[in-house]
């Protein structure tokens, strides 16, 4: 008997263990299911996505897993030991620059780089690009939306490239109010990666290569060098243009806009014909072993990430210290800490050349202007200055792009290094002038503020934030309504 | 019958596979026992190694394969793009090094090193120890063999540390003959590595720290950091000291000089207290990212050896690129072509600084020179010469050092723009001492070629070369004779 309600007693539990097993299949069986209908969901399209649709949110609809993670670029929170948004104020941080852009727009207004989020936001409220009132004010031209929105290639488009620089930045106000976001770098039909801009093809196209020809890894970088490269605004009609046809070092650059004899501006102070890089951070990261090792700017930057069995790309574009665990540790094997350390040590030492370049430039504006009201020629000052340019040119090239000290640490320092032969040499003439016409002692100005800095190169800084609160105020309300007016009819 | 056949057949065809197996295995079996063998033979001594042995061929005996591979520092074969054994004479292809250390021996003679094999050698005939043809002449001290060979520690041991510094170069020399070796890192009974050098051990004892706790890792590096170092020879005893108490960086060790007002010697032309770096392998090894990885110089430099079922050291201390296989390729999956190109990318760019300092550097002293000429005063000139002294100690801290440039490339190039920055500086205050004294315009001597400045400098090379020529014919023979006959003794 004993034996035998063993024996029932065992096949119980093999019955019981059985329907607990098949239970649990049945569920993971569900689970799977679930996921792959959760796949398909996202890969059938809710919307029709249109060319050139410029509204990321309609993007959205589709790519929702993407689209809500390019939204987190609106997230400032992020503080590295240098940069990100650590120093809200470039200008009141480093009082220098103002001296050293005298005469340029940047010198009223230059503010450390946002997420793409605020793109517009931040052009729009610049004092960099002052107060329009009507769509023909100055003083920028409409090319200075180029990188700010997919409404650009709509509009180019629509009027015509070479047609869309040519207006004023006031007169599309209204038209470009999307910031940068999916149609830049994406083709609506098949969602490959795609150029957008003109610029980048034309440059290109220049050096007798066919980005068509692209792979797919070289396109996640190049879709960020549609804007993330020096470029410039050619001619009177401000085609944008990249100055790469000689190549994109420092040197080949140069020598590209000396032959043209090209200047952005003249200096205020010391009168020196003078280039502003803007941000050569394609340029200077191909230059660094990243770029050897054939990684691409989205490995860093917009790394993989698996949520809810599906994996897509991170579209927080962000600095990579904020995401060690995504972007770094996928290659090194070492601790966050360790990581850190080895960036910040190349950053601290690329910081601490930079200050002495500028802290130089500050010094030989001043003395050649010093020269200039003591009498100075222009024979006497040429040199003096087409050495200026050059220094100062190394200067903005190193310290413009967003991440040269890491991206390409040892071209950097030579960039810099370079520049403080040149500042030097400058000094050294200039002394020289000094001499002739002499002048025993510079007395340099107090710029020890960005308030002291600005009055001291002659700017009315009251009265532009003023002109600015206005096209705040009575402006961009209009743009806004006519832009919602337009959208609501696609 | 014809089934029985081939039966019979099939058995015979396994009996000889069974017979063929066996042999080979036989075979395999006789060949693990042999190496065992060897490896045994190998690691029982042959000979007796005594306490500071200097005889490199008597560890030889034990210890053939390391002592063979050590051999092969005799070969000078190799040409990397800018050193290794490239340019034997440094002054010949550089002659502005000439006329920086104008005043000091290395304006007399500089060869690019050669390997180990040829320490001895190399120091004996270098026109820098000049030619003593009695123990007590000049102008070296015995500390100046303090590198150079496993007689040294003997020679210590027997008379003192300080004792051994005070002598004569020329009191030793025939005591000092057997080139770096065995016994200059290793401990003779035990076979660890081991610091033979008493310098190295004060300098530790000097921080804080105790070099006997150091890991074996941590050897592998250490004893290299034994010679390949900044150090100077300190008081009248000449005791050779690592100016390290605050710190390894240029401006630690700078700042240790300049507490002591210490100098290597004062400049012929521009007259400033000038710093000789040596050759600060370690310390600037230690500031790149191998050594933040971990990385040993013998990871590289001396990396394993397989043969004959023997795991042994590469004891041909030599670049890794001439053996990326065995020293790169451990660790970087790249091509020896790639390896290479990323190699000499970071070489150029810090050459082409390094090229920069150097002409500045020159114009530097000749124009202090002209300034002094014209009856500037010290009080005019002391800053400049400190400025000098310092911006000249970091391009010879960038330069002297075998591998700095690949070594630590930001580090290297941030001390080559501080040079830059520096010698610039000086020559902005010199022109304005050059116009107090109503001096126009400079005209620089003509250094073209090394021998065109040596003449400026005021050497007498003939009379040099003429003094070596009769050193080395009399001298050398008798210290050999000498030498032959004491270690015959052993």
């Amino acid at each position: 008997m004993e034996t035998k309600t063993k024996k029932n007693w065992v096949n119980w539990l093999i019955l019981f263990s059985t329907i607990i097993v098949v239970f649990l299949l049945g569920m993971l069986a569900n689970s799977i299911t679930q996921r792959r209908t959760e796949a398909k969901m996202v890969k059938t399209p809710k919307v029709k996505i249109n060319d050139f649709e410029p509204r990321n949110a309609v993007w959205g609809e589709n790519y929702p897993k993407e689209y809500q993670s390019y939204m987190k670029t609106a997230d400032t929170t992020f503080r590295s030991m240098f940069n990100g948004n650590a120093f809200v104020d470039a200008l009141h941080e480093n009082p220098r620059m103002v001296v050293l852009w005298a005469g340029y727009a940047f010198s009223k207004d230059y503010n450390q780089p946002r997420g793409h989020y605020y793109a517009v936001y931040d052009v729009r409220n610049t004092l960099r690009t002052a107060a329009p009132l009507k769509p023909d004010d100055g003083p920028q031209p409409s090319t200075c939306w180029a990188c700010k929105s997919p409404d650009v290639p709509r509009m180019m488009n629509q009027v015509g490239i070479a047609e869309f620089y040519k207006m004023k930045w006031a007169s599309t106000g209204h038209e470009v109010v999307n910031p940068i976001g999916c149609a830049d770098c994406h083709d609506p039909k098949t969602m490959n990666l795609a150029i957008s801009r003109p610029a980048l093809k034309e440059a290109f196209e220049r050096m007798g290569k066919d980005i068509t020809k692209a792979s797919h890894n070289e396109m996640r970088s190049l879709v960020c060098a549609q804007c993330h490269v020096e470029y410039y605004f050619k001619g009177d009609g401000k085609y944008l243009t990249f100055p790469w046809d000689k190549g994109i070092t420092v040197e080949n650059m140069e020598e590209y806009y000396d032959t043209y004899q090209f200047k952005d501006w003249e200096h205020t102070l010391s009168k020196a014909p003078m280039l502003k890089a803007q941000h050569p951070d394609y340029e200077v990261f191909m230059m660094g072993i990243h770029a050897e090792r054939g990684v691409a700017c989205a490995d860093c930057h917009m790394p993989f990430v698996s949520e809810g069995g599906q994996k897509y790309t991170n579209h927080h574009i962000q600095s990579p210290l904020n995401n060690i665990n995504a972007s770094c540790q996928v290659c090194h094997r070492e601790s966050e800490e360790t990581l850190l350390k080895n960036v910040y040590d190349r950053q601290l030492k690329i910081l601490e050349l930079r200050t002495q370049v500028e802290e130089m430039l500050v010094k030989a504006h001043y003395e050649a202007k010093v020269a200039w009201d003591a009498g100075a020629t222009e024979p006497e000052m040429k040199d003096i200055l087409q050495l200026l340019r050059h220094a100062q040119w190394r200067w903005d090239f190193a310290v413009a792009g967003h991440g040269n000290a890491f991206h390409a640490p040892v071209e950097t320092a030579r960039l810099l290094a370079n520049a403080i032969a040149k500042v030097q040499e400058a000094r050294i003439m200039l002394s020289k002038v000094h001499a002739k016409y002499n002048i025993k002692e510079v007395k340099y100005p107090d710029i020890s503020t960005k308030e002291k800095a600005q009055a001291f190169i002659g700017l009315d800084m009251e009265k532009l934030k003023a002109e600015k609160a206005v096209f705040v105020k009575e402006i961009l309300p209009q743009w806004d309504k006519k832009a919602v007016e337009r959208e609501s009819k696609y």
